[in-house]
């Protein structure tokens, strides 16, 4: 006998967990559609060296890397931006430019479990590329808002600066050459506190300049008055500055305006972004850390080919999401699965049983058959523990007759003696809320 | 510079490609869930003894194996089979009973590429566990024609036998000892022809037990005639018998009745079933074999667990169902990804254009707004190339008067000076095909 264990950092997803992950990838699907995002798909494996790219740093060592039958070095995609500028720079050509795609999948990462993360886990990625302005910038901001916004999450923060601006800042200070070590520092900000931020900024610099940069990433009252003290630190108006104003003009004038942060401290660390970028935080559980980060970066597949793909996107990780949702018991309530069981008496009345769900089934309703003519007791059982709010019973009079017995398993009310083609509309007089226009909204069940 | 190229085997989708799979699942999944089946997810990487098992044969070869970073020897999944067994060792007793699953996703062979197969390919499996019934066997049956029905796939063969009941002739010829033999023999006959599996056959065993098998495969005028001869081939009635029969008595009595064919020649090779079995074939394309296959099981889980766990349940290839569509003309026709297009005619007017595009998806539709100010020739070659069917321009005098100007791209009739509250019933009454409830209906866009 062979233990049925997993590996360490990995996960079956039963039904329940299964089902509202479903439901949340089917919602954000759905708000990206509503944009003209459209799907793709890449490997899960691909060649070490596309996915590695230059190399160094924490990816090296968290890769699932081996060599294959054919003795190629090949690897699991850690994440879904690599393998989506593989992607653009094979195939920009075939593509209407600009393009605008979304990718929801697996990515895989041997982090260390111990801070409860997981080894594979999902990403909804969505960019848009080929064009460099402030109304992909804006789209993306808005996208980030709609798809919280239909998820059902009040109380989010989008925060949003960028990163030329703060490169503006450094070259004023003449201390470009220290970006890597500065940026490294204030994105440490929230987890090692403004004093060891300045610290560590007064060791690479002179003691104004540490000054400077600590009152530049301090956010004020409003997100005018930010952005004209980032502005004046940063030495003055510039494209970066007027990129960035435009953006957030245009979230004034939307319904997110409410949500929108100028938040000089975002910095997303070392990434390539190179103008606007974006992190996303739950109002009631800010510890979790961004839900949904992103930003402008000007060549997204330099790697791969000597085409300039400028663009702009950012990546929800729909497992820290979930959790945090679960968390705040805010996610998605799902109906039962089953809508409707049909009992069996005797094996006889399998037939009619099987025909009648057939029926409803054409009608919208969600129904099964129990499969064996085991005693009533068990299959009332059965119903319960499943939820299953709608039962009808079928035994030989009512096959012989052509109806069925209905039965509202919620309130044990029974009806005797239905028509079979009247039975759906019975139902629906008895649980009106799965009706069929119901489930033509939202719920799409899963 | 590093070469965009992707592992021989496997595929990047385009959005057209992948909006067809994603259809198709949608499709498949409201089907599973119509009959209570619920879905679940288990991990991409497993430890390979669990994966392997006894080990031996085929899959040895074809299985993505390494060792990570902690010393374990691990493998990619090479169906959803293996894992499903694991999985209902670890869970079954905090699952309800009997259970019905559903499970899509990717699978890993390191096959040969020569015969167009890929490495990375998704599977679509569903089961029902914990139940030995004439009913869940039919309800397979019944789900794999409702299935292909809802894929809008006509022309379907479902063949089905019983390997019970293949075993019961094996045993009254005094060959069970060469079951594995016979069965692979058998499985080939679509391949080799009848005069192979006859030498075959013949070096097995004597020559009235090859003449015996040879006439229990043949399939007879009518299922009924089939089942006869193959009763009493196998030497008179049975549980195996009659199993067959009731199953073949729902078919005959539900709608599918006339794509359902007793064909004793399937046997789905050396494979675990233990009862009745299934393969699928399109009429109009038998050459690229079953595109829907399985069987009933005695035992899913014996090497992980002694709790006895029977069931039935059937795969779908997706890939080579879609090739088969596809080669057939049979692909489901999808609609423009983007129904609305907002032209930028200049930078002041994007709040406006973004604010109209923002109603019309809350009313629906899938819009998107150009995302710079370019000339609009550029702009509406851009719609043509996506198939964009509507469009919509705001300037300056139709930002401050509150209205847009409505374009149908399709006959270039134009409707000037439409109120922003106007604009989605007006699309609506222009092309009424992408209306609300036409969207409600089965296209739901992907």
């Amino acid at each position: 006998m062979i233990e049925p264990r997993i590996l360490k950092g990995f996960r079956d997803m039963l039904p329940q967990d299964e089902r509202i992950r479903l439901r949340l990838q089917d919602i954000l699907q759905r708000v990206f559609r509503s944009y003209g995002f459209v799907p793709i798909d890449t490997p899960l494996l691909e060649y070490t060296e596309i996915l590695l790219g230059k190399g160094g740093g924490e990816t090296d060592k968290q890769i699932y890397r081996f060599e294959d039958h054919g003795g190629r070095d090949v690897a699991l995609r850690f994440d879904l931006t690599v393998p989506f500028a593989r992607f653009m720079a094979a195939h920009y050509s075939e593509l209407p430019l600009p393009f605008k795609r979304f990718h929801m999948a697996k990515v895989f990462r041997g982090e260390n479990t111990q801070r409860g993360r997981y080894r594979e886990f999902t990403q909804c990625d969505f960019d848009i590329v080929g064009v460099d302005s402030v109304s992909a910038d804006f789209e993306i901001l808005n996208l980030m808002a709609d798809s919280f916004a239909a998820l059902g999450t009040t109380g989010i923060s989008l925060r949003v600066s960028h990163r030329g601006l703060f490169n503006q800042l450094l070259d004023r200070l003449g201390i470009a050459g220290e970006t890597t070590e500065v940026l490294r520092l204030v994105d440490k900000l929230r987890k090692i506190g403004a004093d060891k931020v300045r610290e560590g900024l007064i060791a690479l610099a002179d003691d104004q300049a540490a000054e400077d940069i600590l009152a530049f990433i301090q956010p004020l009252d409003n997100n005018q008055a930010t952005l004209e003290n980032m502005i004046r630190l940063a030495g003055g108006e510039s494209a970066a500055a007027a990129r960035l104003r435009g953006v957030l003009e245009l979230a004034t004038e939307s319904s997110m305006a409410a949500d929108v942060v100028l938040d000089p401290s975002i910095t997303r660390g070392l990434d390539y972004y190179t103008g606007i970028v974006f992190e996303t935080f739950l109002s009631d559980l800010p510890q979790i850390g961004s839900v949904c980060s992103g930003g402008r970066y000007n060549d997204l597949a330099g790697l791969y080919t000597k085409q300039l793909l400028p663009g702009v996107g950012a990546s929800i990780g729909l497992d820290r999401l979930l959790a945090g949702l679960d968390e705040l018991s805010r996610l998605p309530q799902l109906g039962p699965e089953t809508q409707v069981l049909v009992f069996c008496l005797q094996e006889d009345c399998l037939s009619a049983c099987h025909r009648v769900a057939g029926l409803l089934r054409a009608d919208g309703w969600r129904v099964e058959v129990y499969p064996e003519a085991k005693k009533l007791p068990k299959q009332f059982a059965f119903a319960e523990k499943r939820g299953i709010p709608l039962g009808i019973i079928i035994g030989p009079e009512e096959q012989e007759a052509g109806t069925a017995n209905l039965k509202d398993l919620r309130t044990r009310e029974t009806i005797d003696g239905i028509p079979v083609a009247h039975i759906s509309h019975q139902l629906r007089e008895l649980a009106p809320e799965f009706s069929v226009s119901a489930r033509h909204g939202g719920d799409s069940g899963l």
